[in-house]
């Protein structure tokens, strides 16, 4: 069965379609600016040229015909019609505490998400209206929702209950989530299938390093704890979010310094990280050579992002009571050979050794520790969208 | 030489008179309720019944005059007058990025301490009026300021620049500073006496848990983290404070649900933490009680606590790179041997296990880990009072 995966966010979509006998992807797609002038198409086949749609795009209706168009466009020859799409599997970013697990799309479901859109104002509501225009666009096919929240709902208490008068909870469900659960999933349970143990006797930190950084405590293949929170600013810091701060801060900026609470967030979520300590960039990349250069807030920058990361794996070990794998994965942790060295350096203790050579491969499956370690240090590259394609097969097939 | 140390509150004062040939403190007292009706001083002295005062104290100022007077009463015979009290150590909660170590005050140096207090709002003006009533009432007494946050002033870089734009350090100071910095040094430095090793050579995690909590990563002697932060209610959780919180909880609350930063500063602050998950008490023993009698509420309360201590524990033995020793001091840390058995659960793999009999000790030096142990794990009480009497002669008397 062909499955299209669609990852709509508020101005831009990523689809992929995915042969699913096969695993294969088929197709990678992305729109861009939609809503916004100069709206754009750009889709890619293995082997061929890229097919680039320039039109206007004023709503998520508009882009989404336009990306089935894409998928049946005869110079990329990949389905001749939109029937051969079998399922569309739709990533959701926020499932409160009901979902648990992906789930086939109904009205009641829809609902659902709707009413967690109060806890993910900026992700869920697009990912609503994805849903909505392929419902009206492929009214016969069925669709599922994947949760970036679902594989964290294993969390214990101890874990996601916030230390905070325990009615914020109950009233308002401020509590951790966690995100980025399917990347998660994903390179725990690959890492399990390539040191071919069953992931029920491993205990595992998993650490995607992308745009957004995470970590989380895979035991016996659950999530038992994440860096992120209630919402994905919390944690270790990232490329342009703070992540986790004394949170005194705040009423400090607004009451001695006057700043308002939309200056905050817009402080927290967009300047700060790297790009606030560094003063250069978001992007490691720029700010690695920037480093090399001599440039001190760049080295600064980069030697806390790696602090933060080193002392959140740690914890993570001490609360599992050991750890027999650390994968590093997205943008950063697939292809940084140098964050991946930094950010486990000083904690050889737990059981591993680096190999220098092994961790200078990117963005393929790799062990980078030595063969006598004890604890084995993997770099997986995720594929959030064949869990998702994976989710949506298993859960129609029980229709 | 008879040394006095003064810890001043907004509405209380603590102090004790300690004689520095023997390290002995020959009177304890506590002066509550300054500048509220029903003030009152009370004074121990080993053996001899207390003394006590209750007369209005409209004023610090008229509190430690009472203090002088209770110190020279002649049912307890401590001193014959005033000319006896050779030095006063004083107490100062911030002394900001310019104090490394204690320092014998003059003009200057209280100019510096008022230059502070917009970092610690709450603490530094009742410290600054403590040591202008003592300089008016005993002039010619020499004086020393001893700061909570100078101890962890050799933290690197990489643990006190918050992942914040850098301007906000280099405008307003916004940084990790830490506190109980008197307490860590006193407990790092006992347990390398204790271990009859070279602190040089140690690498120690320092658990001050008591009404607030903070744990320090001592590193040859040196702080190099601590879990407080800009103020003390960052990191873990305690009796009523959060600790580090995701950030955006802040705004929810704000946007969605219209509370004012001061409510939130309210909760934070004083509705949090043990208090606030539990809905009982922020006192251990009354939550320890109600767990045990099967409250769930209770149970999940100390549960998260030892949790949020457990991961920073390990996480501080991971930015060393290993750990040597773990010590537990302060209220809490002294005195509740369940406390730091649950603290420690699951952190064997680290190497050490507990003896139980030996847990079962309260209160004084006790290693609780077993001979066997590669990691030693003690109590020790601390003696914030005794490091500032220590700091006060070593300064003076290089005058």
């Amino acid at each position: 069965m062909k499955t299209l995966v669609i990852n709509c966010g508020s101005s831009s979509l990523k689809y992929q379609l995915i042969d699913m006998e096969t695993e294969k992807s088929l197709v990678q797609g992305l729109v861009e600016r939609i809503g916004i002038e100069g709206s754009i198409l750009t889709q890619k086949v293995e082997g061929k040229d890229k097919y680039i749609i320039k039109e206007n795009m004023p709503n998520h209706k508009v882009a989404i015909e336009h990306v089935l168009k894409a998928l049946i466009n005869k110079d990329h020859n990949i389905i001749q019609s939109m029937d051969e799409i079998g399922a569309v599997g739709h990533r959701v970013v926020h499932g409160g505490e009901k979902y648990s697990h992906s789930v086939v799309i109904d009205d009641e479901v829809l609902e659902s998400i709707k009413e967690c859109s109060s806890l993910a104002p900026l992700h869920n509501p697009p990912n609503i209206i994805g849903i909505e225009v392929c419902r009206e666009l492929m009214p016969n096919t069925p669709m599922v929702a994947v949760f970036d929240t679902a594989f964290h709902q294993t969390m214990p208490k101890e874990s996601y209950i916030c230390p905070l008068p325990y009615e914020l909870y109950e009233k308002y469900g401020i509590r951790k989530y966690g995100f980025h659960g399917t990347s998660h999933m994903y390179v725990s349970q690959k890492v399990a299938e390539v040191m071919e143990k069953d992931i029920k006797d491993l205990k595992i930190v998993t650490c995607h390093l992308g745009n957004g950084c995470s970590l989380a405590a895979v035991k016996g293949g659950k999530s038992i704890d994440t860096s992120m929170g209630f919402t994905p600013l919390a944690g270790v810091m990232m490329g342009t979010r703070s992540g986790s701060i004394d949170p005194s801060v705040i009423s400090y900026l607004m009451e001695v310094h006057g700043y308002e609470i939309n200056d905050i967030n817009e402080i927290l979520n967009k300047k700060s990280g790297v790009l606030g300590i560094s003063g250069i960039s978001s992007d490691f990349r720029d700010v690695l050579e920037e480093a090399e250069n001599g440039n001190e807030r760049a080295k600064l920058a980069l030697n806390i992002f790696h602090y933060k990361v080193r002392a959140q794996i740690a914890a993570y070990a001490g609360i599992m009571g050991g750890v027999d794998a650390i994968v590093f994965t997205a943008g950063i942790g697939e292809n940084s050979s140098v964050t991946r060295k930094e950010c486990l350096k000083g904690l050889e203790f737990l059981g591993f050794e680096i190999d220098d050579e092994r961790n200078s491969v990117r963005g393929k499956i790799q062990e980078i520790s030595t063969d006598n370690s004890k604890v084995k240090v993997y770099e997986i590259p995720t594929n959030e969208e064949l869990m998702i394609a994976r989710d949506t097969v298993k859960l129609i097939s029980n229709i």
